[in-house]
């Protein structure tokens, strides 16, 4: 953490703190006038499915920050803004979450499958947009000792994510519990360090 | 950042985080029971509008005060006070913004969009004297290095927050779409740096 | 900030800027069905002044956390768990406060001002034990820096909360608007470092 | 806090701040319409109760994660991995305690102290998988100075952990207050340092 970018990603740790916490808010809590508790906690089954893969997605989004933050160390006003616009997308999360756990197993789950993974497009392709900028070669913000190697690869992974995720909506259009189970297998591949990862 | 004011800095990136995430808590969620998915979701639109220029608003705010407090270094009891001032309009900007949500489209858009540039206003008034109380030259809170130029710089774009406000009171009270158009283009203005900004 | 105590002041910087940012959500954002929105503003006045007063305290809290934690340089198990039940009290306000807020200007209104300012009191006390137990010269938790003038300009000012505080209870039950003026009054003088203060 | 570290422990810090803050809001704000004050308060409290177990559940485990931090000098993939599924389960916290405070002293308690001691033995093992990880000899995760007694003494407490609250469960099947009072003593146990804990 260089003291350039400290504030960046203080101010970005919290947010990404809050987006995380804020997913258990959105599962209802059972009360005793409403019947058993057991039937009711197996009722909402959708917001659980949909609280755990928001809370994989913006957890292993801050694992990618974090990941491009040890390698940025100096900050300017353009930095700062795309910075701003991909929080943007990460307190937007618990909106789509909110939506497709209350749609889940009814008639527009698919329309609510759609919003979640346009949001994830949307995200992809602002982490883009931020990687691009910040490893420019002519704008300097990256540390002198990280090497091309390493730059490269975390661009082929990104590259891959706004095309993953618009897949995700073209099957979440087709079959909604695919494009999830497609969303947990996207997670687990930006989950693994670049190096690791092989794509395109 | 300088130790001495490195906590207030944490504490006010931390009041910042959450005053930008919780806006998105004023986005109701549609129920499967209350009708159609899409036209519930459309006939929100004043809630994604002033969620949107609200995390503008709040987030180019944050990245003023991470702009001040590059060239402040040493912090005393008043300045902790008058960030504590500025902290309570910040903390304060989901309720404006939640009632214009409520009022947009609605027969008392006017006295809703005055009160939310009326909460603009004191916010530009504060970020005023926060900047004066600290740039005052017999105080020193300031970094040694930071030149009469770049203090120049900010006091002239600063001065310019409330007068604009204030307009933006007079154009909601004609027209309150002009109005909201008037603060996405103010948020504009004070994403740039000061240098770039040519005011008054 | 010592790294000694780098992540317990963290820690309680999170705690302390949710406590003060979530207060906002105890404001009922009135809605276009329920009447002209001039009225329903208006008619809230108790929600203000207990989000007002209980932002002061939040806020001259964290002040005062702030420095005394300038003094404090190490950490040990006592003073974590000190810490914690301080927290315990920071976290417990808004509901205090929303008990307030909603029974002011009603028959219970000095039930709600008595629960109210007992909050303070279990504050002062946790205030003053965390103080002791930090300063308590045995224990060398105080920077080598810090001279014995301002550890009992400190102890001075802090031995009057609890007192203060319970008096402000005495007010309550006779006349709770006066109890709330004199909790402005405290924090306020709670706000001034202990310097300046002189109590007792 | 090593350099390396610092941001998943800032990032951790938020979480803890965040879920331990939240609890605040599972507490129902008694109104003047539904009758006297003083008997709504008394009448919810199994919400008093739940809200103070899982503060000091929180607050301790966040004691146990700095504790495990002080150690711990160098970050892996893994690592955020295991720490990020340990955010999972304190993210969730405030959930089974919701599900608690509603259903105390209602027919199904059992069963909702059966899922509060159960999210407690998911997180008791996860801190046993992180530690077991980072300690590992040959991952060299850990500071150098860190001697081999601190680090079984750790080992030998946690090992402990998901037993004691299987036993809990059992507890909780036969008598749930028992199990309560029995939450509590597991909480001062975790909360004293290792070397004075002489577990198994």
């Amino acid at each position: 953490m260089s003291t350039e970018t400290a504030r960046v990603e203080a101010f970005s740790d919290g947010v990404f703190a809050i987006a995380i916490t804020l997913l258990i808010l959105e599962i209802h809590v059972p009360q005793p006038a409403s019947g058993p508790l057991g039937a009711q906690l197996l009722r909402q089954w959708s917001s659980y499915v949909s609280f755990f893969i928001s809370f994989a997605f913006i957890g292993i989004m801050w694992i990618n920050h974090h990941r491009l933050f040890t390698h940025i160390r100096h900050s300017d006003n353009g930095l700062l803004l795309l910075n701003l616009l991909l929080l943007l997308g990460v307190t937007f999360v618990p909106f789509p979450t909110a939506v497709l756990a209350a749609h889940l197993g009814h008639p527009d789950q698919r329309l609510a499958a759609l919003l979640y993974n346009g949001t994830y497009v949307a995200l992809a392709i602002v982490f883009n947009f931020l990687w691009h900028y910040a490893s420019s070669p002519q704008r300097h913000l990256l540390g002198s000792e990280v090497d091309q190697h390493s730059i490269e690869g975390i661009t082929r992974q990104y590259v891959f994510g706004p095309v993953a995720y618009l897949l995700c909506m073209v099957i979440a259009w087709i079959n909604v519990p695919a494009s999830l189970a497609a969303n947990v297998a996207l997670a687990c591949f930006f989950a693994i360090p670049p190096k690791f990862a092989r794509a395109g």
